[in-house]
């Protein structure tokens, strides 16, 4: 079988309440997995990220810096189960639209680099698809060759996944509608950028680099630099705002909706 | 770092209450991860079983014997998530007595044929065990190369990592005292084997062979299977009851303690 998955990345901010820890915000995970279901994608891997859920634990351990002290190893354990807890609930509401859900966990499979993923042992992934699966990956604490342990963005997994497994797209639901000119938050003259190719990222690139230094939460610049490598194998990124009802759908579907398509070019 | 983990198998019946359906035995998981804290061992693999968390729906939806139909894939779902849920359990009460305790997810990680593990992604686990993490496995639906999935047991793994990681022992934790000469529950004359060997077991195996094929949860007999070949690589495998306070403490400090030895003889 051609194993081809569309990619599909939820964010964390949409799946819980970030302003209180370890909160699901369960209306729109059951929202978001009845529109997965009634999308009917033939293969589909399903990222989601850690929100209030792993952000907190693993800023009050500084996971991602690495190892420094042994009181960081219940941190990390703390953290991965956060994400554990985040996740159940995730492949619960999708076993209950009937859909063969499976979380799988990313700090079983991969061991960075520099913070950075260098393989993943696919095979398990592989025959969740053919048989049919929805496998459920999420953000996580992993083991690091380098640092001791690292947090692994779904971001980073997103797209690693994409390209190591060729998808047909990645979609990344986002809480904001997609890529802005500046920061639409602080910025009334900030304007949606519809579509840009690789080489516009690579213009903008300086900027985004800046952005993501002082950006600890990821947020659209890391994204977008996450998102390069896909793009360089034609595999086109989509941003939307999964927040808004019947855009995942849409985009799961092919069909036209408001955000950022991102292009070879 | 030399790694030489001690293997700590606890069964499905002692965490859970195997009458009621999805039901943990909460003062049994306290207390057990209690004894294994006290024990402070420098590397250990724990491993436990599925009780009545995994067992009702793996028979529900036949998954043992592999694929057979579409609505089968849910039951996969729902009885992973069963096993999440009780390792989630087990790993909290780690936690609590301030053991970096981590859930490895051996679906992720393993693909059978015919049932039977053929190899393990083995980095992450040497990893974590080098940091001084306490990994912990169980008994999960898995992929099976021939068979489309079925169910690999805690007995199975513990055997195959014992040997992949040449483990300093194997301790089985059963909710009988060892192996008995014959069922004790129904032959009063029933005697406890504190020691045996390969051969013995041997020459017990055409016994053996017949009580694995009438006993569906696996039961000792299937047990002593599963241990021949770590056993054969002069890795000693101790069965007790770890319903029995300090069992399981004693056991993993090396004490004398009530049970069945098993060697290479």
């Amino acid at each position: 079988m051609v194993i081809k998955p569309a990619v599909l990345k939820l964010g964390g901010s949409v799946i819980t309440n970030k302003r209180e820890p370890m909160t699901p915000n369960m209306p729109e995970i059951e929202r978001l997995s009845r529109e997965i279901a009634r999308a009917k994608v033939s293969q589909l891997i399903l990222i989601h990220g850690g929100g209030s859920y792993g952000h907190p634990l693993a800023e009050q351990y500084a996971l991602k810096e690495g190892y420094k002290e042994q009181t960081q190893l219940v941190g990390f354990s703390k953290t991965h189960q956060a994400m554990v807890a985040l996740n159940k609930l995730v492949v619960d509401a999708l076993i209950r639209q009937n859909m063969a859900a499976v979380g799988l966990q990313p700090s079983s499979l991969v061991v960075t680099s520099s913070g950075r993923i260098r393989s993943i042992e696919e095979q398990p992934l592989r025959n969740m698809l053919e048989m049919g699966f929805l496998p459920v990956f999420y953000g996580d604490a992993v083991l690091d060759s380098d640092l001791g342990f690292t947090i692994l963005s779904g971001d980073q997994l997103a797209a690693f996944l994409a390209v190591q497994l060729g998808a047909s797209k990645i979609i990344l639901g986002a809480d904001v509608d997609g890529l802005y000119t500046s920061d639409p938050k602080s910025d009334p003259s900030a304007r949606l950028i519809r579509r840009a190719t690789l080489s516009d990222l690579r213009n903008m690139e300086h900027e985004i680099e800046k952005a993501r230094v002082t950006d600890v939460t990821g947020g659209m610049a890391g994204k977008m630099l996450e998102l390069m490598p896909a793009v360089g194998k034609k595999i086109s990124a989509l941003i939307v705002n999964a927040a808004t009802p019947n855009n995942i759908y849409k985009a799961l579907k092919g069909e036209r909706v408001i955000g950022t398509t991102i292009v070879k070019g």
